[in-house]
């Protein structure tokens, strides 16, 4: 139904096994196109687990059960089914949780508080447990190191194309990987902007400081995009430690570079995000200069990357400024108007609180009918500066959310 | 270009004079179209006036000249144009404002802080005062009582019909009239939802009690709306008292009987608006109920009226209930998971946080195929309840905003 997004890679992805993580996926009927929906994740004893979730106040089942889980820092085994949400499913969705936990800690010999799940797809469909608890020993039975890319697949909704990536780092106490899947499309935006993301790393790292890891990679990667300003139900990022490697517990220094890693590929994975945007024509890297303060750089940059009349001027192709400024007014950062400056590709269009008159409409043009956009704005109210990445809103994003159910 | 909207009137409205105001329109050539795009708007000796403008840092040149006129409360005139907002037009805007008051000032025989300006179109793009100059001495010689409704249709961008509405109303003192002008279309969202809108009244009435009157009367109507939760740089809602009636000064209980016919004005005048948003093909009425304040009702009935994914989904006729939810989630009002519950035009989709399994998809199919929706949500945390009012997000929102310039 939906064509594949322009910015989608070549080839698939295989990302890196990682010590210890083995997937298996499967059908069970709740993607209407009969993919595979349903996958398994199986962790080794002495895994150690941190997450982070959507702040939405109607959030999903599985969200309550991973925050719920989250203090105990351990964990045996991950199910994720796409294709339904299980949100605002009352009781029998927190049935589905439950079962399905106690289903798979059966089958490990774990606590239900070691298994972790996750959902995506519609909200307010309700469905029975037993369609996913009758296909679990069959799942755990079939468990795959190399099942990684399976995984990404499974994962997907509206995405065009799987979304996973690795890291190979070099510690001081030996090297270890990172594997990452992610899917997003829509309902994407800050706080927590992404719909599912799981990463696995054979690292031997304590749970608290796993968690803070995650804290500093999420904000400087899944905290810097946006598709369309709404925020899902279930928007889960969950990052598993097996300590499998040969490395001992990273701390110090070692951890500093875990996180590095860590923020790279999370990046990486934003950015593909942003990259599978639903109906995107136009990748959108938006950079606030000049900001008084951190916050209201980040809130600059977001009130631009969120607006319906910047992504729709990109999406025509218009090097239309004006609503920038439009969208800059509206996000209450600080801004000295007599010395605003606005750059597009690059080429000022504004400067110090002036139009640019300038002879450059052929460069500006160019730049405006090409697939990457780069928007500078300089608020000339102090040195905080931020970044963040946006699509454009077109016919497409309408279609996909308007005429197909997802 | 722009077909006109589905809920235009049938015919044009007549806004009934109001004593002591004169109306003249021209073109300058600010728009593209040719058509009429200066308006100027006579007031007598004595005239009070009252104003609410956009919160925007980046508010354009007439609106910081309008608040700095103000706290004086007395005006003589009334300059738009439209087609060119003149925000973001450094030094040559305030020259433009400057300018055009001085010279309407003299024309007048009062001082410059009696005349007010407003302006609405494109962002960024200078123009030499000399483009309006030129034309007040001619304007100033053809004002007539009866041109209010030349005057809505002047101040138009890409509406697609013009606006006004007017109001006997009797009170102890005698009757009086209100008429008011509005535009808007696009870039609509609160605080201060609309582009332009100008009431004019005969009463009597000191400008402290004007204001209030006006406070109040933008909070129930302008504030309530939203097309697609971008904010103007101009707006710009200014109330008009030219005391030329036979009633005395207004207050107590006729201040209130003002106060509410203003309120009814301003309510039939946002609504205009919204049917005129860009690109509708349905109109949104959301009912918040059993929120915790009343700001928790406003905030998440804002949430739902600014979703792009509640929007789109009414755009293609579906009972997608689940983006509703997703909304409230995100909008911070306080929430009873387990008790929540919707309605789509008076049908039950979800009843104390349980999907409703019902027999009346025919119903729910035919209410979301027509032209109103009725949204209702009871987020089961108390007692307060707001409304507010939108669009659909359509193609041809996409199509107006991305494929012309504006």
């Amino acid at each position: 139904m939906n064509s594949i997004s322009p910015f989608a890679p070549e080839t698939e992805y295989q990302p890196l096994p990682v010590s210890g993580v083995r997937f298996a996926t499967h059908s069970c009927g709740l993607k209407d196109s009969g993919g595979d929906d349903l996958l398994l994740v199986a962790l080794p004893e002495g895994t150690a687990v941190a997450g982070v979730f959507t702040r939405s106040s109607t959030a999903a089942a599985p969200v309550d059960a991973c925050r719920a889980n989250l203090p105990l820092g351990v964990a045996r085994a991950l199910i994720v089914h796409s294709g339904n949400a299980n949100a605002f499913t009352g009781k029998m969705g927190e049935a589905v949780v439950w079962e399905t936990s106690a289903a798979i800690a059966d089958i490990f010999g774990c606590s239900p508080r070691m298994v972790y799940s996750a959902a995506t797809g519609i909200i307010g469909r309700s469905f029975s447990p037993e369609k996913i608890v009758s296909h679990l020993v069959d799942l755990a039975g079939r468990l795959d190191a190399n099942g990684g890319a399976a995984a990404a697949r499974t994962i997907m909704t509206t995405d065009t194309f799987p979304k996973s990536t690795s890291r190979k780092v070099a510690t001081s106490q030996g090297n270890i990987v990172l594997t990452g899947l992610a899917k997003g499309a829509g309902m994407i935006a800050p706080d927590m902007a992404t719909l599912l993301s799981f990463v696995f790393t054979d690292a031997k790292i304590a749970p608290t400081d796993l968690q803070r890891s995650l804290n500093v990679a999420n904000q400087k990667s899944y905290s810097k995009i946006s598709v369309d300003g709404d925020t899902s139900t279930n928007d889960t990022l969950l990052l598993f430690a097996t300590g499998q490697s040969t490395a001992e517990t990273l701390s110090g220094a070692d951890l500093a570079v875990f996180t590095e890693a860590l923020t790279d590929l999370l990046k990486e994975l934003a950015l593909l995000i942003v990259r599978d945007g639903e109906g995107i024509t136009k990748f959108i890297k938006v950079d606030v200069n000049g900001a008084r303060t951190d916050a209201e750089a980040l809130s600059a940059a977001r009130a631009i990357a969120g607006s319906p009349l910047v992504k729709t001027a990109i999406a025509g192709g218009h090097p239309n400024w004006g609503r920038i400024i439009m969208a800059v007014g509206k996000s209450g950062a600080t801004v000295n108007k007599r010395n605003m400056s606005v750059n597009l590709g690059g080429i000022p269009v504004a400067r110090s609180g002036d139009p640019v008159a300038h002879n450059r409409d052929e460069d500006l043009n160019a730049h405006m009918g090409g697939r990457e956009i780069h928007i500078e704005v300089d608020l000339a109210a102090g040195t905080a500066s931020d970044t963040v990445y946006t699509c454009d809103l077109t016919y497409g994003y309408v279609e996909i959310n308007a005429f197909y159910k997802t």
